[in-house]
């Protein structure tokens, strides 16, 4: 029997219509749908699609540790298991990635596990970086500059290495790491240039002057943009 | 009387599946589209979504120069005004962008001189740079990897400098400049690891080795994509 097809369906930033056709094509042909969704709570990927789910699909719910750090790799090999078993009797999956499969998120782990044995694929989506620019009205990149995506999970004195080195410039997945972004923004005189976006297209979105956040407050969903042009 | 909406509509790559939800809405819904057009040729953003115009929108071609650098500015300035006339006359225009709005591209230069003055907002859209990692199969940047993207146009030294200092990297615009990136990567030692994605998502669409490709044929839409995990 032929196996089933993976696919890592990126489903943009929050705001259902800011899917592709083709990932709600997909969405919608498949039997089965896996997606993360931490232990007895709402998983966000869901969320997005839920007004066009079947009651006939099938629902694979994928509990990722929300702890700092990588789950552990078992996890990822339980979840590639059970998604593997729906493949091994001939149904297509579709994996829900919020933004894009390939930037950032879980779906790698899901894809690098599975890929050299199933038919697997990507449908791009629209990242968090660029509906992040849109909600802040600020043009993120142009001509000859470079941007540099950094994650704030990184120490203090790695962030303001990398952030010494770049043009335009992302730091992501803020939460509790607003604070050392706050002072590693100011060490270089960055910090007035600096624009907060929360929950970019999504109910509650918020955009400000990073100066003007209470780091206490902001939750991972949450992104510093430093524009070009710094001259 | 209201003036008109100005909306930056992000198409996606080029697949017109790729398009979001809510691009197509208003672009079906605007009594008026713009979209830079090379002299005398056939536009690629309107290209995508030429199914979906109806014969009574209409079109405001802007030949922007294909020549090296950005245009000058009184072609922007031109272009602008043209819009703006229908802005006044209180008609919606899209303007029409590849991949997204504010990553690259030239809508910039028309939001900057026109959303001072009129309602303006941009429809993000899947970035070529997902889009390229999505047909290479590769996830580009995963956990606390930094992501940079270069465009080619820079000097081979200031690529070399901004390589030497970046985990992932995108190499955008390549074009005419695919021999200096080459000798860069090369010099660098990371010939090996780049991947080479030409017009992704888009009838033509190839992946190879970079190392592979001769560098003489290679058009403007195609980048080179270093994985992170360099180790």
């Amino acid at each position: 029997m032929e196996t089933g097809r993976l696919y890592g369906l990126g489903l943009g930033p929050g705001d259902p219509e800011l899917m592709t056709l083709k990932a709600l094509r997909l969405l919608r042909a498949v039997p089965v749908v896996a997606y993360p969704a931490p232990k007895g709570g709402a998983s966000f990927a869901r969320g997005i699609v839920a007004a066009w789910l079947r009651p006939e699909q099938r629902e694979i719910a994928i509990d990722f540790p929300m702890r700092p750090g990588p789950p552990p790799a078992e996890i990822y090999d339980s979840a590639a298991a059970r998604i593997a078993a729906e493949l091994d009797r001939g149904h297509d999956v579709a994996f829900l990635c919020q933004g894009d499969p390939f930037f950032y998120g879980s779906f790698a782990a899901i894809f690098t596990r599975l890929a050299p044995r199933y038919p697997a694929g990507v449908v791009p989506g629209v990242s968090s970086l660029v509906a992040c620019a849109a909600a802040a009205a600020i043009p993120l990149v142009q001509r000859d500059e470079s941007v540099t995506v950094i994650p704030a999970t990184l120490t203090e004195d790695e962030l303001a290495r990398r952030l010494a080195q770049c043009e335009a410039a992302a730091i992501i997945k803020l939460g509790r790491h607003a604070g050392k972004v706050r002072q590693v923004l100011a060490r270089l005189g960055l910090l007035d240039r600096a624009i907060y976006v929360e929950r970019a297209s999504q109910p509650g979105e918020r955009v400000a002057r990073f100066a003007e956040v209470d780091p206490i407050a902001v939750p991972y969903f949450a992104m510093a943009l430093v524009p070009g042009n710094r001259g």
